[in-house]
């Protein structure tokens, strides 16, 4: 169906939940975008409404998608002007799909013993996207998030993902002090200002493990190191400042997925 | 200064650096934003030729920086209208500074014997800036990029990584087969599609190294790989297709330096 108008109620709702991640939150509905991103989903078994096509410009791999699941869900066709303001990103496919927001995962008892990212305060949603890729591919399948942190289910931090949301289970809002009640692993902070050198470090991997990272600016809030068993640093040159919290991320989960592949303890 | 114009001659050349790369590199000038790249560029005794600041909303560490140093060089003023066309970032901290862009090395003999990052096609100016930013905090500090890659001087780039780029020498534009010519260290790619397990392969990391990451979409190019003595792959899980390029290479040059830091042959 042809939607040509920007007052039709489904392109308001979607504009809305595009620029909007609380009222998104609040209609309980996503907007995935890009071949990938919606392939993961279908793959994934997620709740998905309808597709939504670029009148102009659809690319050929987001053409074979939408016409292999043509039966299975209703396709709207905008006008690029009005596609383009609601897409996350400028010259994409031409592709989206709109989908029933996953329910926020509560801090139940599954949680107790599993590894876990936690996510204190990351604010940029390229970079919270881009930490759950490196988490699901790293095997840190859950996600933990403080208030602060870009909404899991924003368009950007979807799109930065890269499907790999849909291998995740995610609590946001989560408190701290709530979340040290509840683990029973050991909970590791990243922290660039000091503690131990990650790579010296003895480290008993072979139990569950949370790993926390803190906000672009700040790092790790003082409350989470408080509650943290160890607070450990990536050695980097003198001469530099910090890494970019996604590839910090990468370099912690993947020294711990290395050390549980060697059995080694350093 | 005051500049109002649009058509005042630098105003029209700092919007040319600031949308054409090449434009940019003919010129010979980069335009860096925000407090800590221009400060690091300072600190690195970079050649600066005038600040750049938006007449309203100039964030205060900005202030104190140009404030710092009005008498080593002049400072234009821009109405926020033109500032913001120019800007690579929105609702920046309204500083920017021209510089005279560094020279491009030479594969001459002081890379022979040098750890290097090696970039096969990364397109994306904001993975080039990360990967510039890590290259350097894990002490790769060449990077060779071929001709495909994101310009390293250009605002996106440099906006990325963060001041990373003055503690680096790069060579743009070059040749695979020149570079493996010259090269006399191990050279190993970073590459999604087989090889060897990273954290299982022997690998002698004493000597130099030069670490090859391929582009966002295709990965290491065939011939990279034939050139490359390792061909080397980080164990993820197998229901995630890969790594976003930056957090890989993350992954990657930090094995290199805990392997050297712990003595470790793996």
């Amino acid at each position: 169906m042809r939607l040509e108008s920007e007052t039709n109620p489904k392109v308001k709702r979607w504009r809305k939940i595009a620029l909007d991640a609380r009222a998104a939150r609040k209609e309980g509905l996503a907007l995935l975008e890009g071949v990938h991103v919606v392939e993961s989903a279908l793959d994934a078994g997620a709740e998905l409404t309808c597709f939504i096509v670029r009148d102009a410009g659809l690319a050929q791999e987001a053409a074979e998608l939408v016409a292999r699941r043509r039966g299975d869900l209703p396709v709207f066709e905008l006008p690029r002007k009005i596609y383009d303001e609601i897409a996350p990103v400028e010259n994409g496919v031409g592709l989206m799909a709109e989908m029933k927001m996953p329910r926020n995962s509560d801090l139940d008892s599954s949680w107790e013993r599993e590894d876990v990212l936690f996510l204190d305060g990351v604010q940029d949603a390229g970079n919270v996207g881009t930490l759950i890729r490196t988490a699901v591919a790293s095997g840190f399948k859950r996600i933990a998030l403080t208030p602060q942190c870009a909404k899991v289910w924003s368009a950007k931090v979807l799109r930065a993902g890269m499907g790999a949301h849909f291998g995740a289970l995610f609590a946001e809002n989560v408190d701290p002090d709530e979340f040290s009640r509840m683990y029973k692993g050991e909970i590791w902070s990243a922290d660039a200002r000091g503690g131990e050198d990650l790579f010296a470090a003895q480290l008993n991997a072979s139990g569950p493990v949370c790993w926390v990272m803190g906000s672009e600016g700040q790092g790790v809030s003082e409350k989470m190191l408080e509650l943290s068993d160890r607070r450990l640093y990536i050695p980097i040159e003198p001469d530099c400042e910090s890494l970019n919290v996604g590839c910090a991320a990468s370099v912690c989960m993947f020294d711990t997925r290395r050390r549980r592949s060697t059995g080694c303890d350093k």
